[in-house]
């Protein structure tokens, strides 16, 4: 239970280092008969790739992902699926600068603390690289989604100050610049932004947002596998995130019941809702609504201006961190951030099936 | 499956319909020897009770716990802990009037749409009152924490648009006026601002802070239950909850990377930090600093004012809520942001105990 | 994780102590629209209740079972089902000659080794009255099982070296029994064989057979949760339990592969087995027949003869264990083999569901 | 969860099937600092590898173990450990024969019941090289184990009618002769006898013994998780296991309790038993005494007589299963019932680390 296991079903387990040998995940409990090849995994891999714009690291990762297991004549067998990405780039490096030093804003001292040691080569466990296993089991719970015409989206909506106005969303144009901003000329910004911070050799923050369509109502579990918290947790587990909210989000506290509340009404025959402050999830449960929610991003702890700081002698020391480092950690969690909020979808949605006896009378051919 | 159980090795079971016999709790896991009585329970259930202030139900739930098992001799025995608050006041009421409506903000539609009908009377197990199960267990796993010196503690930050402000936060105060908020005078305009949505038929939210002192670094387990992200899911699984942010939260997206870390230091031979912007979590795991977060709840859903909505014939109809609602969620929900604290960390805290073989050696009594 | 938490979808949490204020469950995760009343508990927690039978504990434990959650209008309501029963006969007694000692074939050196002290009244949490939470559960799990057809039937095959034949199994006569064996002729040597033990108050073992009709193939996951794997769990965990073994069991051990292999064969278009030599499970799957399996009951430890042990001083000492105490467990037992079968299946059953994607699109509406 | 994950805080994942890529597994909770080499697993993967004996198949599998992950420096991180076995030996085969038909003795049938389809290359996820897995993460148990003195050993004590009378055991021998049989006059027996199925194109059963020493008083949980509850599941989840027994196992059903008890004694300050009846286990916890059982295993289900079945299109059919295959389980299954044993062992001494709260104050310095 060191925590690198995720789920219920849907159950997920990540390993690997930065620089070991690799990085991986296995998948207990995805469905059998889903069509899959490794193009659809790489497709994601390849977004969260470092080293293919200009405010991502240099190091050529390569990122190319290997199915070991469960997949069969093109299909999910039912048994586990083996994901596995080896590291190239394992050049030598010198860590002696900072493997017994704490770097602000990092895990080194917690690692320390708890395990008496630490892998400090490039982070090791707590590198951004740990999020290679995430992508690789989101593509996987995304092909399942898609099955059943659910379908998650992540961009940002925030670099720094530079805020994308709802009003001026373009989607597909989230597609064309290295931001994901729904907005080309916020998006100018933020690039004009990003030059000033690394001139400074600062790092910036900025804010996801994530949304899903296609959720039948009543996916989450009432009281504490809620929808919006088993998201949370899954989104809050990605490190540098410091927040999250959904629909109205903070702004509802400052709501009154009669503006915050969304009316329903019937159309076509279905439930709906005229508003989405809820952001599509009441008393825990989806209420057939664009789930809409939105993650803070802290800038990129790694920066290479001098800093403050101490190393596990009890020393204070000062640490200039030399390397490889994206100015801004958006870009590239975009696709974590949708990974995580589709393998909870997947759990939660194999989860759905057993509330009703109905459900296994029709599934044990007894209705 | 349906989600009420929580916890791994400190695992809580909730059960229980606000207008049924009773709510309660089964906690297995609790380490044997802590010294426990009903009275310390109690304590905190008498927070969450209704009918005590101006802003709250009239109901009088009595909330009386009952241990049912587990302490012997006034300490825990290391086997379940059953705690139980049967209901006094089920006084007959008349449901056919909304019991089959949707009510707008309510998990009525959610409910319905899963499992097919549901318990309408008060909001079953969606009520507030399930919230009793949840405190029941926080005020355990705080008598287990108060014998490591961890210590839990919520307060008010915001009604509606009346924010305390940090600089003024007076922390006796909390406990001297009913919304928790530390800082009278934010409390006194609070209370004119309840008056008014009260005459207006409406209900308004807030911002709850909670902070954790005496966590040792290291607590947390990285990747997927790291220290905020489990405690987002025991926070967002409370009712009305729309938003989680810890430390500098979703303002650390609008800082630069060299304003937001915190430089350590040492002082006393203990690694400390200049600021906590990081809010006490560090890749998952507590920095040794204080735990700090803040939760978003929405405006109570149940207000007296007509609104639009549906049935479940699929028809538009309009309701009138009646009865006895609270005009603001956040005063009650204090001890319950305490308890899934608690609770968490209780967890979190034995899974700790794990880490290492040295800890291993040293209880087996090999070292 | 004290351990009284089991299952995964289907999961029950059982609380109390043979002498505190009661016993109960708490299930989490049954289905939806389930029938179900008290009555339906009723009968199989007084299947268990001591006091009925000559060879059975004098104690009129009462064991009224009360639904206090979990159901509304007749149907399970997908939220948790709790279900206690409350000690009516806690008459107090002088526990002085026990409450140090560890009785031999007892819990109690293993309790006070690993928590430090115990609730020594009664045997505490390892008295046999804590399968009445097991039994109250099964009795809702049977429910949900035979909504599909699936029934659960357990009786006795062994008591000592009497030994059940299994041409002679006369199936309607194990209700007529007190010892529920499938033949009246060794029920009554059965009994006389107690009567011989009773008067040398000595105590004595025996076996139960159980079998579930109605599976169908593929129920039980591969690799760890196998349906015998997780059957024996559930059964091992029952007290006095020193054995399980399915189908040919320890047999097959003497038996070559040609023999031991059962033939399929099609019948009226189904595939069939001319053996049964699997008991039912192949792979740690059913195959389509009945699950027969058989468990070893170790004899009562409890025994009025005066017996050689020590005491919580580290001083050797001799004791008499007064009191009521069944000569034989397996007839109350026969019912709580029952239980942690049914409740077992219940689970894996509904883990099944989540097999294929076949199933997800069959109940998303998407095929 | 398709039953692949197996622990609940020393949680192991294995993947992989018979003819695919590989095989391995990630092992997420394993304290850090164990001194761990690969040379330490390759040992016991040696001891389960294939065609080292005459009664063993000849395929040359290699079975080189790669550590991936969570080993620095020599020593585990307290990370996910992810450890792999690419197959070698992956020559095309024809399985056009075999590939529609449900070979009596295996999963096949099961298989693709639950799934719709199977892997039918070399029995796929069913295979006994699914085993691979195991033995590496109960390699890395045993290191766990042996930094407290926990030993864990087997050996065979039946290979079919052929049984080893416990008062010649002889312990080394076991490592002399290919069945682990520790009685060299008995295992030449059985060579006799396996030589004669051979000719008979059959297969023979057997039963493993496995013994564990060094166990403190008090592992295990109350009530469902269980020391031998537990130990049964992870024994039974071996494919071909058809029986469990704890100490005097089935026979104890024949005994008298006044024969049956262990009596305690105390022998240098220490609390010892005369017998060991209990096999070293009481109430669901160790006694202190040697943990003692045995398991009944089939015989290897693949044999080349014709034999009678059916496919998966309905028809009845006859097979002849070429190819390579043991003509007796048991050699091989010794290493992985130690394997599955040291595995449970090590999560419930984990899991009692946390059963009183002395042990956390003394570890968070309280104390």
């Amino acid at each position: 239970m060191s925590g690198s296991v995720y789920g219920n079903i849907f159950k997920i387990s990540t390993w690997g280092e930065s620089h070991g040998k690799g990085l991986g995940v296995v998948i207990d409990g995805c469905p059998a008969g889903i069509p899959i090849d490794s193009d659809d995994i790489q497709r994601d891999m390849d977004r969260r790739k470092p080293g293919t714009g200009k405010y991502a690291t240099k190091r050529s990762e390569g990122d190319k992902v290997e199915i070991l297991s469960g997949v069969f004549e093109g299909k999910t067998t039912g048994t586990p699926i083996s994901l596995a990405i080896f590291n190239e780039d394992q050049r030598s490096r010198d860590y002696s600068a900072i493997c017994d030093i704490f770097r602000p804003g990092h895990a080194d001292f917690g690692f320390e603390s708890k395990y008496g040691f630490r892998d400090y080569r490039g982070g090791g466990r707590s590198s951004g690289r740990e999020t290679s296993g995430r992508v690789a089991a989101g593509a996987v719970a995304k092909k399942l989604l898609a099955e059943i015409g659910v379908e998650v989206n992540a961009f940002t909506v925030a670099v720094n100050d530079i805020v994308v106005d709802e009003k001026r969303f373009d989607f597909a144009e989230r597609l064309n610049n290295q931001f994901y901003m729904p907005d080309k000329e916020a998006a100018q910004r933020a690039a004009a932004l990003l030059d000033d911070a690394m001139a400074n050799k600062d790092s910036v923050g900025g804010i996801i947002q994530c949304e899903v369509t296609g959720l039948k109502p009543g996916i989450g579990e009432p009281v504490f596998d809620k929808l919006d918290a088993s998201v949370a947790k899954g989104i809050m587990s990605i490190g540098a995130v410091k927040g999250i909210e959904f629909g109205a989000g903070f702004e509802a506290a400052r709501m009154y019941g009669s503006d915050n509340n969304d009316n329903f009404y019937i159309s076509e025959g279905k439930v709906r809702k005229y508003t989405n402050n809820s952001g599509g999830v009441l008393g825990g449960m989806s209420d057939g609504d664009k789930l809409v929610f939105r993650a803070a991003f802290k800038p990129t702890p790694s920066i290479a201006q001098s800093q403050i700081t101490v190393n596990n002698r009890g020393e204070n020391v000062t640490v200039e961190i030399s390397g490889r480092h994206d100015p801004i950690i958006i870009p590239r969690a975009v696709v974590v951030v949708e990974a995580m909020t589709a393998v909870t979808l997947a759990d939660l949605i194999l989860m759905d099936m057993c509330a009703r006896i109905d459900n296994v009378k029709k599934l044990y051919g007894k209705v």
